[in-house]
């Protein structure tokens, strides 16, 4: 097959995976999680019923009765009457929730309320988080040449040196994303959040865009939000365009500072060779081992006793 | 200067640095949001007396209450009486919480409140997430020699071929990792945090370390907690070398794949080549361009009107 066409085969088989490993996590998360939360919420409810309907309200039993409003609110069951009637863990919900757990984005509204529920975080991250950064190398690898490679060879071809070029390209990039991936999002957002400013909306979109998810706001939490499920789905899918720019900003930036020499000043691993060749020695075995590769020969003479290191292992 | 002594200097100023940067940030946070909470806390305090005092409660004035006791308790202020009198903005905990800002773990407790906090939060971690990767970067590129290289070295002068060694290192790698990174300081989370079952620790660990920080279970949070200054910092210690031991079995997970030969299956970056090498054409350009280093030709005859890519850029 064509490498360029079994390229786009392998990276739509990985989307439509994260799409199935996404729903396959929401099945199961809204299955496990919400005979737990019903209980919870039913509890809630009687608790403030009760609360309601005595005499008189004490010091104690207030303290009481707040403390275990508070609980049920840590795990996203709200005691207010207008919230009362939607559940957290809906497919959609859930899937949002799982889509927080495999990005490392975790606002953490809602969390798990069962010992099963968070074993199977547990396990569905161990898998899940590893194959979203699968998935995002990928596509980030695919749009390299039309926003990298492309634009530094116009910006070459248009009269500016290699070095200049690739800081006008990432001066550019940056603001591109600034504009696309933020400051957009977080007009939309303030427009539909109705007590979200502009300032939180920012905020929001640039604490998520990090994976800090600090999750004091959360897109669609309000009660009666119409067009729910779709909403949350449009957020899932501006944080998978989001999270892939944020690494493509990185990864051009890790380019240019290996272009200047910014990675070889700091020691760090260069974005096109391994951190082995730098700064390491090669390990000594007793294995006779093939030589290196003949078109990367090394740029220090050998030790007479040395042997391959990690990266010399013949992959053939 | 010799360039061990070098790199371990340039280490040692990476990491007082971002000892620095988290106090300076500690210092403003606490400045910024400390204020704000005192009179979020005191007006929390009027509220619930004024509710105590009333002779009746209704469903409406109990609705209110509640809401603003919520909304209050989402920035970390609880109306509960055991908790009124700690300060989530104090030095150690403006520490812990730049501290999960930088490294995108974002439990969420506390939030900024005031818009100033948010705005600081933003700029903060503009600098301080690249930095801190920066900073475990350069950490977990020193520690490759004594985890990765000399254990794989060790395993082939025993007598293992290099892909098998590889394997076998791997695994030994995450065992030791799952061990002293996981059960064992989960075991210590549930000896010190009364309220936590051993998988409660163990999955706060596993979600703390993957950064997702649901913020379900933060530790040091409970009322009256003795030492709890100290208790944050070994916490804060705990998760940027748990962080660095994440990264290395990341980085040393994908040597193994590189080695066997699977990310060039995927058509992903290698370990120690640029993706350029290896699926993009190089950039056409105007510009007289210095030719390929000799010590790395290309692997496919240049087209004859091409120039250099991103990567050929000459870097002296």
């Amino acid at each position: 097959m064509h490498s360029a066409s079994k390229s786009w085969l392998l990276l739509s088989g990985f989307v439509l995976f994260y799409i199935i490993y996404l729903l396959f996590g929401a099945l199961v998360f809204s299955s496990i999680e919400r005979p737990a939360e019903d209980e919870l919420r039913l509890d809630t409810q009687r608790l403030k019923e009760t609360f309601l309907n005595q005499s008189c309200v004490s010091a104690a039993t207030l303290e009481l009765f707040l403390s275990r409003v508070l609980a049920a609110n840590k795990h996203g069951v709200s005691v207010l009457r207008n919230s009362s009637s939607r559940s957290n863990w809906d497919l959609a919900s859930s899937m949002f929730f799982a889509n927080t757990l495999v990005t490392t984005v975790g606002y953490g509204h809602p969390t798990p309320l069962s010992d099963a529920g968070k074993a199977f975080s547990i396990a569905y991250a161990l898998i899940g988080v590893p194959f979203t950064m699968l998935v995002l190398t990928a596509c980030v690898q695919r749009i390299m040449q039309p926003l990298v490679l492309a634009p530094v060879g116009l910006l070459q071809r248009a009269g500016l040196k290699p070095r200049p070029a690739t800081v006008v390209h990432f001066l550019l990039l940056l603001l591109a994303v600034v504009l696309c991936c933020l400051l957009a999002p977080a007009a939309v957002f303030s427009a539909l959040e109705a007590s979200w400013t502009f300032l939180d909306s920012v905020y929001f979109c640039f604490i998520s865009l990090c994976t800090i998810g600090l999750g004091d706001f959360v897109p669609a939490a309000r009660p009666g939000q119409p067009y729910r499920a779709l909403y949350q789905v449009a957020v899932m899918v501006y944080l998978f365009i989001g999270l892939m720019m944020m690494y493509l900003l990185l990864r051009t930036f890790h380019k240019m500072a290996d272009v200047h020499g910014l990675t070889t000043f700091f020691q760090l691993p260069r974005c096109e060779a391994s951190l082995m060749d730098d700064d390491t020695e090669p390990i000594v075995c007793n294995d006779p081992t093939p030589p290196r590769p003949k078109d990367r020969p090394a740029t220090k003479p050998l030790d007479p006793g040395s042997q391959p290191s990690y990266n010399s292992i013949n992959k053939g």
